[in-house]
Parts: C-alpha cells; structure tokens; sequence
C-alpha cells in the first residue's frame, strides 16, 4: 500500500517516489502510486465522493475537477496532464449525459503525478441542501433511501441459491451491506429485473436494512414527498432523494373543510356522525393522491418513482391522516391515541406511490400540539440555540414553543380564526382583492392600503384601474392585524380597544354605530368598516397568543426573550412591527422577530432528507415540557392584562424605540361617558 | 428476602423458621415468609409456570396442585392448611370459568407452612404439545405471539402521554417489555379499547418486539393456521396457540388444478398465457380464505382470532402463494426468487384473518426441493440424529433427504405421477372403489383385493354387497405397487418387470395383447388389467426414485441406511414392505422402515408453536447440500439399473430376510422369444 500521508500539511516526498495527491475543500491528502484511480484514493482517505454504480462510470456522481497550478501552501504542483486522459468509458458517459468542461469521472481517470483535485459540492454523499434563509442550520442529505447499483451472479444449477440471495451477496460484496431484509412486492419483481438488466440492477435500500425495490439496469431518479397536512390546505413538496432538491411543489384545499372549518367543528362531526372519522380520513387521503400526481407531473416523473413520503400535521390531522379516530382530542384529557413518530407503509394509508414506499410522520407533543410543531422545532431548532427563542406558529389555534438548549417548553392558545379574517365583520381568506396593508395618516386619519394582487397603494392615481379587475372586497388577517394598529398608532382606538369617539370631530370616518364606534376603512362597495366588534375579536386572539406565551414565560422564569420567530403561512404576511403594536407578541428587539414561512413543512423536509432528524426530532419532542393553558390558573390572568394594546402592564421598550406609541386616554363614548363606562361593559362581555 | 434453598436436596431448617417450599416436578425448593404467593416463590426459583393476567386471578393460567403427605426424600410434610384458604378471587375464578378439584390459583393462594406443590403440565409456559408418533421430537410451546394482560394508567391532562406512550409503560412495568413497535391498525383500535376494557387490556406481542393486536379486558384465545399448499390438496391445521392443540383440521382441493394437474403443466399455463400466474395466485389465496374461514367455523372461533399463520408447499406453489411468478421454476437452471424464509403480514397475500397477522412460510431449499421439504427435515429431524436417514416425500415429483446430524444432502427426482395412479391404464386418485390392497396366490396366482370404502377382502361372501354402493372402479397408488409387488413375488413378473408369457399356462388371468401380456387383476365392469406398459410406467417411477436416493448415498459414501422415512399422504397408504420389493427404496431394516404421514404439515405446524424451530429450519437449509438430478452423469447410470425387481444388481439382504424373493429367471415372449429379446426391445424403447 501507498504511504498514505495525514491531513495535516506535509511538503516532504513519498520515499517510494509515489505522486501527491490533494483533495480539496478537505485538504486530505496521500501519496499514491501511478495509476491508482481517483476515487479509490478518495475511498482510502475518506474524501466524501458520491457513487451509485460502485466505479462503472455510469451513474456520473463521482465527477471531480483538476485544479492546475503550483501551490506554494500545500507544497504541490498540479497538472491536468497529471490526470489520465479522457478514457472511452468516460466519453461514453459524456456523449450519453453530458459531462461540463473539465469535469472527470473520479472511477475512470488515474493518478500519474501530483495533483490537487477539487470535490464539488454535488459530487458530496453527504451534500449540503441550499435553504432560502441563511440563519438556518444547514441540511445534510442522508435521506433513508439509498440507490446501489451491483451486477448479480448469475444461477447455478449445481450449487442452487435463489436469485434474491444472489442480490444479497453482491450488496454485501458489492456495497458492505449486510443482514438484509426484502419486501415481498420486492421479490415479486425481482427475478424479471434481473432478466431484463442481464443481471445488471439497482437496488434501493431503506435504513441500510430493507431492500424495497429493484430497477433493471441503472435507476438513476428517486423522489421523496414531504407534506404538511393543515387543516385549511395541504401543502406537498416532491424532492430528489439523489440531490435533495426540490422539484416540484404544489398544493390544495383540505376536502375535509366540506365536514367542518375549523378543526372542532370536524370532531364534533365525528361526534354526531358514526363513521364520520372514516369519511374525513378517505377525503384527506384522497387529496393526497392528488397532490402526488400533481407534483409527480410538475416534475415529469410518476408517483411509482416516490419511494418515500413525510408528513406533518397538528394531532386532529395527525389522527385523520393514519386513520385513528381523533375523537379523543375533543375532550379532556385530549389524549393522543400516540405521541412516538409512526414509520409504516404508504399503502397502510392508501397512498398510491411506489408500492414498497415507507411514509413517516412526525410524532405530535400533546393533544394540542402536534406533528406539525415538532416539524417547526425541527425546521428551527431552538433546541440548539443559546438564546431564548419563542416560536409561535399562528393558526386557527396558535401553537407556542419556548426555550434554549437547556430546556424547552410547549403550549397550544385558542386564538380562534380572527387572525385569519374569520369572525371580522369585513374579513376575507388572503385572495385578491383583500386588503394586506395598511397605513393611517396620523393628522387627517385617512386610510391608505394594499389588496392582494397589486402592488400600488390605494392613493396612486393607477389604483383604482390596476385592481378593477377584483376590486376592493375585504380585508385579510394581516391587513385586519396593520388597520388596528395602525388605528391604536393614530389615536383612533385606546389601549383599552375602543375606538375613541372624540375623534369622530377629526374624521368622518370614525361613525357612531349604536352605543359603540367604527371606522370606515374603505368608502367603496362593499363598504369595509373596522367596528368595535372586530376590535373585540382581535384582542380576545391576541390575547390568548400572548397569555399562552407569557405562561411559558413564567414557566421558564424569564421576563423577556431572545429571539420571536413566527411560523406558518400567516407569519409570513403580516408586519412583526404591527404584531408587535397589537402585542400579540411579548417586547423584543424587532430585529430578531422573523418569519420563518412554512417551518413545519421545511421539518417534514428536513425529515425526509436526513435520517438523522427523525431520532433527532423524537428525542427532542419527548423532552419538550407539554403545558396544557386551559388548566393553568394563571392563564385567565396573563389573558384579561393581554386585551390591552400592546398590553396593560407589560413594558414594550424594544417597540417604543421603533414605533411612536400614543400616550394612554380614554375614549368618550356616543352616551357621552368616558372610557370607564365602556370598559365596565366589555368586562361583563368577557 | 427469604433464605432461597437451591436445587439440590436439603432437609435442614430456615435459620428465620420460614416454610420450606418445594415444586415438583422440577425439585426446584426454597424457603420463603409465610404470606408469599406461590406464584411469586416460582418466579424467584425459576419454575416455569404460566400467567397472562400478571397475577390478577384472571387468566387462570397459574394453577397448581397440592402434594400431601410426608415427603421423607424431599424432607418436608406436606399439608393441604399449609396454603391459605379458596380466597374469594379463586371462588370467583371458579364460579366463572371452572377449577377442578385440588386445583388452586397460584398467584391467589399463599404459603403458611411446609408445601410440596405440583405443576400440572398445562400450567407450564413452555408446555410440551403431544404428536403422536411416539419417535419424534416433541414441540415445545413457544410462539411468535403472546398474550399479556396489563392495567394502564389513565391519561393525565398535566403530564400529556399518548395512550400507546402508556400502554408501552404498563408492559414495560408488567411484563418487562421494552422497546416495543405497535402495527398501525393497533394503534388505530387502540383508545377505544382501552375505554371499553377501563384501562385494562390484553395486548398481542410478536416475536417479544411488536404489539400486534389489543382486546378490552381479558382475551383468552388466539389461534395460529398451519398450512400445507400441496399441489393437488391444500391442509390445514388450526391451532390454539395458549395450549398449542390442534382445534381443528380441513383440507380442499387446490383449485389451480383447473389451470393444470401437476407442476408442470401449471408452469406451462403461465409461459402459454401472461398473467395467468396471477390468475393461480388468486385462486390459490381465495382457497386459503376458505380453508380459514372453515377451520374458524369447526373451532367456533372467527377468523379474526388468527393472529399468525405458517406455510409449506413445493417451489411453485410457494411462489405462486407469494404472488412470484414461477416461470423460472420451469427452465434451468431452476432458479427460486428467494431460498429464505419469508415473514410478511397476512393482508400481503390477501388473507382474511386478523389484519395484524402475519403469515411465515417456511424456506425452499433449491428450484425442486422446497419449503415442504424444509417441512419435513424440520418435523422429522435427521440433522439431529446419528443415524443415517433417508426421508422421502413421495408426490408426482419425490424429494429426497440423505443424512444425519454430520451433514445433509437433498435432491429431487422426476418419478412422474405414475404412484398416483395417474399414466396407469386402470389407475384412479384413491377414492371410494379403487384397489387399495393386493395379494395373488403363489400357486392358483388367482387375485384378492381390498378397496377403499370397505375392509373385506374381495374373496369375502359380503364384499360384492358391502361395496355395491360405488363398486370396484380402478386402482389407486398403493394398489398399484402392490399388484406389480404380488406378480413379481408369485412369478408373474420376471426381474426384468416383463410379464412372463408362459405363466399364462398356469391361469386365464395372464392374457396376450399384442407382443406382451397382462394380468386381469378384476374381470368385472370395468375390467381392471395391469399391463406392460403400466409395469413400465411404475418400473420408470420406481428406478427415478431409487436412482435419487442411491444418488444422495453416492454424495456421502455410503453403500447403505440406517432408517427410512416414508412422507407425504401417499407414504401413509402403501405398504413399505411392497415399496421394497418393487426396489422404490434401498434395502433397510423393515422394522425401521416407517411412515410420518403429512410430515410437510407438521414442519408448518412447528414453525407455527415454536419460534426457535423457525431459526433452527432456517440454518439447517443453508447447510443442506443441494443435488440437481438432472445433470447429474450418474443419475442416468442408477436409473438404468434401477428398473430391474428391485434392483439388477443391489442386494437386499434385509428385504430377503422378510420375504421370499423369486429366482431370476427369463419371461416366456408372445412370439416364442426369450427374456432377451424382451429387453432389447425395451431398452429401445428407453
């Protein structure tokens, strides 16, 4: 054997006269006799190169790149001409797939004298997945599912093995997997594949244990299907399970919605209906086939080609989606029928993919808080961090997650849907036409605002042309989240939420409306008018979120937090500045309250792609501390201070440093009395 | 803790003055504190007896016996008030379920003085299952599924667990289970289970790792199905897997037989018609249903109470019930999906018992010796044994097994279906009416016969009468060997299998036709005559057989055997004296000669009661030495030399010592010729 230098930089020579070889980004480096090929050298050092079709130069993965010039650093003089010339099985490679300039096979081309080679990123195993947001801790591909091409001995009459332990042997001989176990539907195909591949085949092997299917020849493509099952839409991405990128996305409308909006509404279906679990089960199941059409077709490839799928959800999902009665959620004790991360078959949930496809869910943290927090702890990792992170992913109900690497601790709130435009008076689904952003002028306290769909404010002279093809209809969760606080910034509404009706004198927009005041919004038709009801609403949903996060607070024993991350599609859209002004979060630097956009589907991502994250993430879940708000007494408490705006008694000195906030007053009321007398009468509404 | 005595015997005192406590019939002794259950003071000595309740007095499974009296070698005097009085959950128990007289519950009843308790067989965990050849190895109980009855703690809104989170708990606790999976549709039965048994349950675990199935409060039986997929018969066994009997047994007709009679053909309806492998899987899966659904009928149990089935079948019918086509199986080199055994859930092969269940089907051995083979050398156990064994399983093919604990050799041979009647012009399936039983007067060579469905002789005044109902109709397997067995022995036959014309001087029953002669065996309607070609056709089986068999000797040099087994249904029937004869088999010690009937069937059914037997079969295949007849130069050697009664040139001595063999002689020919030109004549025909 070569003597075989360390990673450590050495300028010495080989005493046998043996070539350098250096592998860059790694800086692993041996010197190796003429002749030895690249990526057996690579193998020897533990440079990580990718292969499938172990050194037949036909899957194409081990690409590598010379890097010429002398490097004084690594005491090596690198020379393309150091590097075997293109050889016929390359060419074959590059005329059939395509190969870039200066791009070679690491299997084919030989070492002749020193060289520094470069590893590119895609030619890794275990490749980095780019994410959007750079904060995020990177992810790893190392998906369940791998591809290994072997050639199989052919049968031998006189010494008769069946062809499956023929497969075996040359995986193990092959690729050093050993003690395998095949699915039946695998062996089924197995001896036509072998035929017909002339006992050329590839394999997929889950968890490095199970081989669940055999492709004649050379398989080159496999896919994985992450979804988050919501209870409004399902969202799916396709992923290539061999570069971890994703393909194809797309996503649908919850078909349960037809037996409940909301997901108390679907268990009390289930409540009144026998069976009705079943009918919802069928219908998300259903859906989901559709979904992995859709995206399969997106991407050009068919469903039979999705080896493997994650899902996550919150528990009434959860429960649907296996086909577990979810009855159980609906009332206390709101057990889970199970709160482990469940591995079985697609076929158990009637997913028609590939027919050996595995799915993995998510485990659920407590009967109010599901897979789809555990996908959002896994997409964010708080577990990993130093500072104080609360994490708030709002929905119908909000789910809270708080903490640091010492400890992490997890709530559910019943914000109800008025965050979503459900439950205001003038409130839509964010679709065009919706109202998104608003701005009040502080003098004249005139609106201005964005809809959904074009990009100019509502005073430029185009407005009115660009949007006349949907006009002006409602006002969607964010917008209903900035008009308020925009109203609280200009004086219209009290810290207490009532709409000042001294400032009517200022405004015509601020109207009388039986003992109550509201504000025009928009003059149009419809007429979108902000009434004190909608007021009520918001702060009863803001409010809850609050309270649920201050009792994890108080849990934790902290006064502030570090870092605010909203998750979740509604995270997204609205302004933190304006969450903040509501209070529907505690007082933060505003710099570190960001959007974290679908957290939980990026954690079925991340689960799909890294096999690591599934113990990773059901380690971390059963050490998540489950508080339950609706039995903690203080909760009512934090929740009646938390109708204030931002909040009665809570400091906000981050925000008052980014936002003029206005001095408390009281509201005069249409009957002429103070702010008092309205206070009382929302007290006895509460 | 008591001072806990050992095994040996000791009649000394506790230093403490505790009861010395004795079980038989294991010896096991220890003294322990007056108010100890016995069942406990079993569990710390190590004596085996079973519980599914965990103690409760429910199962009733713990029952143990008072010995009275003065045990002067044991040391103690043993005294029924010794044990504490029938509580009132033993009365309960009693009035509930039964308890025979001197039966207590040893989980119930404590020790207050000297006892020698005895352990009734059926209270054993590890209980032996009674066959009923006396030689074979018992089965010990141990099977892949067992019961455990647990009481699980409630959900607790404060510390929120799934109900499976505590249902592993409770079998952690109770039973010291750990680390268990739950099949899906357990989980989804799960909560309701748990509310309508009030936390108390009985859980299914396989294999000690998998909860298979749970039952609201206490399940008394489930049942295993053992089945052998013959080609032409399908059997199968139901089995109580807490006692390990058998409850029931059905068999039915393999409905592939419309698709083709024998292996062959059926693999030529598939080469002949695509997808007409699928058409024989499913028929062979819905005769599976069937036979499920008639055993549950007979035993009074559903078909949902079976929670595991095992099964055997030869190469074809084994990947037909798997759903692999066996197209392979029909060209060389003969090559088998798999040779390992299969573990899959029921619902994989379409079967309709419990969905949890799994089915295991035992593994082939090579592309002509399969899973029933696997069956046979797992029931009868040569690899065990110093002496060298021949076991042969004779269907339309014969397997054969040579060898003993040092090593094994198998092989099959290609006898054709003639010992099933079928090719033989008189031949039938062995049914009401066919000759069964043959003898032939050495002088008058006048024939007398027995047919199934009567037990007269056919020389009996009332045999004509008792078998009117259906008649005399052909000649079933044995009839046949015994018919060619009788003519040979009475000089009809010459050792050369040829009819000798001149004994038609002797009787009227040997007739000319054509060149050759025949023997009238019955002048009825229809008239039943063996002919020359019949002889042949059985001489071609016979010499295939005996061929195989001297093959496997050849293998591990030996020139004779110890003991021969005679498997299969057609092994129960025929007489292994006249299988020797005719040289079916080498000469043995008659007296070791024995039949073991549907031994395939009981391999099944030990894999079903025995988990260890599934690894034990599994290593021992591996280690047998496969011999493909076919290609075999010297097959064709012994074959040749095998035609002649019993063999041109093998003595038998043992055979000689039981029976008086006939000179050699020449047969007298139709047209005047010598035994020579008969051969010549027949050796062209070869």
């Amino acid at each position: 054997m070569a003597d075989i230098g360390t990673e450590t930089i050495d300028t010495g020579k080989s005493a046998t006269g043996d070539p350098l070889l250096v592998f860059m980004p790694s800086g692993r480096r041996g010197y190796f006799p003429k002749g030895t090929p690249i990526l057996a050298a690579a193998r020897q050092l533990g440079v990580d190169i990718d292969s499938v079709c172990g050194g037949r130069g036909i899957c194409g993965r081990c690409q590598v790149v010379v890097s010429e010039g002398e490097f004084a650093k690594l005491g090596v003089t690198s020379d393309t001409h150091h590097l075997s010339d293109f050889s016929s099985v390359e060419q074959r490679y590059a005329d059939k797939r395509g190969l870039k300039p200066g791009r070679r096979l690491s299997c084919q081309a030989v070492l002749l004298g020193d060289l520094v080679i470069d590893v590119p990123a895609d030619s890794q195993v275990h490749k980095q997945v780019v994410r959007k947001r750079a904060e995020m801790r990177e992810i790893i591909l190392d998906p369940v599912i791998k591809l290994h091409y072997v050639e199989v001995r052919e049968p031998d009459m006189h010494d008769p093995t069946g062809d499956l332990q023929r497969l075996e042997e040359a995986l193990k001989n092959q690729w050093s997997l050993e003690g395998l176990d095949c699915d039946v539907r695998a062996i089924q195909g197995l001896q036509q594949a072998l035929r017909k591949g002339e006992w050329k085949v590839t394999v997929a092997v889950h968890m490095g244990k199970q081989i669940t299917a055999v492709w004649p020849g050379f398989q080159e493509k496999i896919y994985g299907f992450a979804v988050d099952v919501g209870s409004t839409t399902i969202a799916g991405h396709l992923c290539d399970l061999q570069t971890g990128e994703v393909v194809a996305s797309s996503g649908l409308m919850n078909p349960q919605i037809r037996f409940g909006e909301d997901l108390m509404s679907r268990v009390s279906y289930v409540m009144m209906n026998p069976g009705g679990d079943q009918d919802m089960t069928r219908a998300v199941r259903e859906a989901l086939n559709d979904l992995a059409q859709a995206v399969a077709r997106e991407a050009g490839c068919t469903v039979e080609d999705i080896l493997e799928c994650t899902f996550v959800g919150n528990p009434i999902m959860h429960h649907l989606l296996l086909g577990i009665n979810p009855i159980e959620l609906g009332w206390a004790p709101f057990a889970l029928a199970t709160d482990g991360p469940v591995q079985i078959w697609a076929s158990e949930i009637d997913l028609k993919v590939h027919p050996n496809a595995r799915i993995y869910v998510l485990p659920c943290i407590a009967g109010h808080v599901g897979a789809d927090t555990a996908g959002v702890i896994l997409s964010e990792t708080p577990y990993e961090s130093d500072e104080m992170t609360l994490i708030v992913d709002v929905g119908t109900n909000a789910e809270i997650v708080l903490g640091n690497k010492n400890r992490l601790v997890a709530a559910s709130s019943p914000t109800g849907p008025a965050f979503e435009g459900a439950q205001i008076s003038c409130g839509q689904r964010a679709a065009p036409g919706a109202i998104e952003r608003v701005r009040i002028d502080r003098e004249t306290l005139e609106p201005r605002f964005k809809v959904i769909g074009c990009d100019l404010w509502s005073d430029h002279p185009d407005f009115a042309k660009q949007t006349e093809a949907f006009g002006v209809t409602g006002v969607c969760g964010s917008g209903i989240i900035e008009a308020l606080a925009e109203m609280f910034l200009s004086g219209i509404l009290t810290q207490d939420g009532v709409i000042d009706g001294a400032m009517a004198a200022k405004s015509p927009r601020i109207q009388a409306e039986g003992r109550t005041f509201l504000y025009l919004l928009h003059d149009g038709q419809p007429q979108l008018k902000i009434t004190q009801n909608d007021i009520r609403a918001i702060q009863l949903a803001k409010a809850a979120l609050y309270a649920g996060a201050r009792l994890l607070m108080d849990k934790l024993g902290i006064e502030k937090v570090d870092r605010i991350t909203l998750a979740g599609a509604f995270g997204s859209h609205i302004d933190v500045k304006y969450a903040m002004v509501l209070g529907m979060i505690p007082d933060c630097d505003l710099a570190k309250v960001t959007s974290a956009g679908n957290a939980a589907g990026t954690g079925a991502r991340i689960a799909l792609l890294n096999r690591g994250a599934r113990d990773e993430i059901a380690r971390v879940v059963k050490q998540v501390e489950k508080i339950e708000t609706a039995v903690e007494a203080k909760f009512q408490e934090h929740f009646i201070e938390a109708m204030a705006l931002p909040h009665k008694t809570s400091p906000y000195p981050h925000l008052a440093k980014a936002v003029k906030l206005p001095e408390p007053k009281l509201a005069a009321q249409p009957d002429g009395t103070g702010e008092d007398g309205g206070r009382r009468r929302n007290r006895r509404r509460g």
